[in-house]
């Protein structure tokens, strides 16, 4: 009566191999994108092997998927597990389905094992955590932790034209199964396992990483207006070149941010020149800033030092400059009891982890604002994710989902 | 009978304001590209306003356009003047077109004075010197003078589509007034009169450019590759960022070249980056460089200064590069003895003058291959040229005029 849970390894790295066959790509990974007919494919999927071991499966108005595996107390505030199916256009097979399937494995162990829970247990498939399909990404997440409105989205269309709301009724409706409940149930906390994303564990050779805390975001789109102008008649002290104020911004930032301080993140990954012409001064040049850090304060002074060089720049070159904030994400620290199972549980299994920051956003990072949140780390093959190569070895598979197994075990004798 | 020959000021003026008709845009401008429907309105206009006056008119295989006053020894090679006709697709309605106006206003006030030359005086409107609707620009002069042949481009197609070789066709057979001379026929010099197409004359109040020499002008198209990757999770000491090294190259040369040489031109007109998503470092950064300068020597060591930054960025950055020459042509100096006849003109006529360098291309730099050449700027209104906006006033196209009628003048007794 008191077997200890065991992962099914074999069960589990069957379960990825099967989710991978839906909406599978020539090249070896998936196009499931969100709310659509390959993730309507996957939630069936799922909500069968659950219903076949006698878990209840429920969906709530923003078709967020979970699946209950009851404990001794119904009124006890679940413990969550779990991640998203839904995956980018050209995504890999991993990204949210590890997760996911990780977590329908802990269920699948625990009934194995006939272990009597005192809280109930859940997994969760959260809705379009990609925002590739519909914009923005975290929807479902960000609807289950108050953090956005399913209102304020029903009009959306989708890159391939169809509104949400007709397809999330499409998908609601596809699984009759599923009882409807209230969005945004209590919960006890929430370990979401995902692949890295990065190529840190990798290339440090960890198989777990201990997720602390996300990094906050924030976006900016920056505009240097000066006077185009023919390239070959117009001497220097006449121009307004806008191009040599952000080239100047871009390379004084690239050297003075990142090395500086290894948490901090500072990319431009997209620019463009108007009119964009071989022998003319440009009269516009446009760019992205991507800045990233954990704390908060830290990250406001990111953004100031950002709009200081453009000020210089704009005086040094004679130009305008406009800047706009496109997103504004807040950083957050995960809740250091669950952090400190994770490590412990890692110790126990002896399986070398070390503490992290996620540079992605995840749906975890919303939960964080309800409930005790955590994330467990696994490698990915140089890092490499959005992008059909993704792979992530069956080694560190397994070894994440005995983690997460373990660290299951412990928040439940926690209470 | 020695009545001296004077620019009938009213007559050049209405000039410009009929040929500004031809190809007119609502803003202003012309869209009369070369070998097209307005081009051939243009070249048919000026023949028979030619033909009025008695003047011959001739067109070679590639339809540069050719109209004669006679001189007494018909076997002396004429005295060349003019510039081209065809205008950029929102172009102005003086690049160009107040050359050849001006140029035919001289054989006018010749013949209205019945000024008998030794040689003949011809006016050219050179074919497709703009390089917009067919590339290259200077297809006519470069024919001319054997910098290029026409069996190269008859295959080209225009933007608009037809091919080079039928717009050829219809644009001689339109004319059938003039005709059909071997091309590239020998002349004792050549004189364009052109706007600045830049600010200096405007800006320092004076009428008059001497044009000693045309800079030379490289393109160098250069490509940073690097490794895509998540803009959140990568942290610095991973990256290969084609975009820093994109930057710190610009940076650098926008800071070093033009500041240390007045006579430098630098521009970065177009860049790009692939995948250009805002969250993802880019894979590869692409941008233009338009370098120039009248001396060969200088421009050849700014090139090597461009490939030089290159190297240091790209191993800084971890990135490779790739390094294009899409243009090298080399600079010209224009004769002396012309120059010096110009700026002998200006003082007769109580003109400030000034000796400057084209930072564009003209007719006159292939010209000068074959014949004494030289040119005369007339500044343009904010150095504004390419542009529908683009304005000279009466007074400096009467100016311009007055002072290419008193060059030939001095030309033709110089004999």
């Amino acid at each position: 009566m008191n077997i200890k849970p065991e992962v099914n390894a074999a069960r589990l790295l069957a379960s990825v191999a099967d989710f991978a066959a839906i909406g599978a790509t020539p090249a070896g990974g998936v196009n499931r994108q969100a709310l659509g007919v390959e993730d309507r494919i996957a939630r069936r999927l799922l909500a069968e092997r659950a219903l076949a071991r006698g878990f209840t499966v429920f969906q709530d108005e923003i078709a967020n998927l979970f699946i209950r595996r009851e404990g001794k107390d119904a009124s006890l505030p679940p413990l969550l597990i779990g991640s998203h199916l839904d995956s980018q256009p050209t995504g890999g097979r991993f990204d949210g389905a590890l997760g996911t399937l990780s977590a329908f494995e802990v269920l699948e162990a625990l009934a194995d094992a006939g272990t009597e829970t005192d809280r109930a247990v859940e997994v969760v498939a959260f809705t379009n955590e990609e925002g590739s399909r519909y914009s923005p990404g975290c929807m479902g997440s960000m609807a289950f932790s108050g953090a956005g409105k399913l209102a304020d989205w029903q009009t959306t269309h989708a890159t391939d034209g169809p509104v949400l709301a007709d397809e999330l009724a499409a998908t609601l409706a596809a699984l009759p199964e599923a009882a409807v409940r209230p969005i945004g149930h209590a919960i006890s906390a929430f370990v979401e396992l995902h692949i890295e994303q990065g190529p840190i564990l990798e290339r440090e050779n960890v198989p777990i990483g201990v997720v602390t805390a996300v990094q906050g975001t924030k976006w900016l789109e920056i505009v240097f207006s000066g006077e185009a102008a023919h390239a070959g008649t117009t001497p220097l002290e006449f121009r307004k070149d806008p191009m040599s104020a952000a080239a100047m911004v871009i390379a004084s930032l690239q050297s003075a941010i990142m090395p500086a301080d290894p948490q901090a993140r500072l990319t431009i990954g997209r620019i463009a020149a108007e009119p964009g012409s071989i022998n003319v001064i440009p009269s516009s040049v446009t760019f992205t800033v991507d800045i990233r850090h954990p704390d908060a304060e830290t990250l406001a002074a990111m953004e100031r030092h950002v709009r200081q060089e453009c000020e210089t720049a704009s005086r040094h070159w004679h130009c305008d400059v406009a800047i706009n904030r496109r997103v504004d994400m807040a950083p957050a620290q995960f809740a250091s009891s669950i952090t400190e199972t994770i490590a412990d549980t890692c110790a126990a299994l002896d399986l070398k982890s070390r503490p992290m920051v996620s540079g992605a956003f995840h749906d975890a990072l919303f939960v964080s604002r309800v409930a005790p949140t955590a994330m467990i780390f696994v490698p990915c093959r140089n890092g490499i994710s959005h992008n059909e190569a993704e792979f992530v070895s069956d080694a560190h598979m397994i070894s994440g989902a005995r983690v997460l197994l373990g660290v299951v075990g412990s928040l439940l004798l926690a209470g």
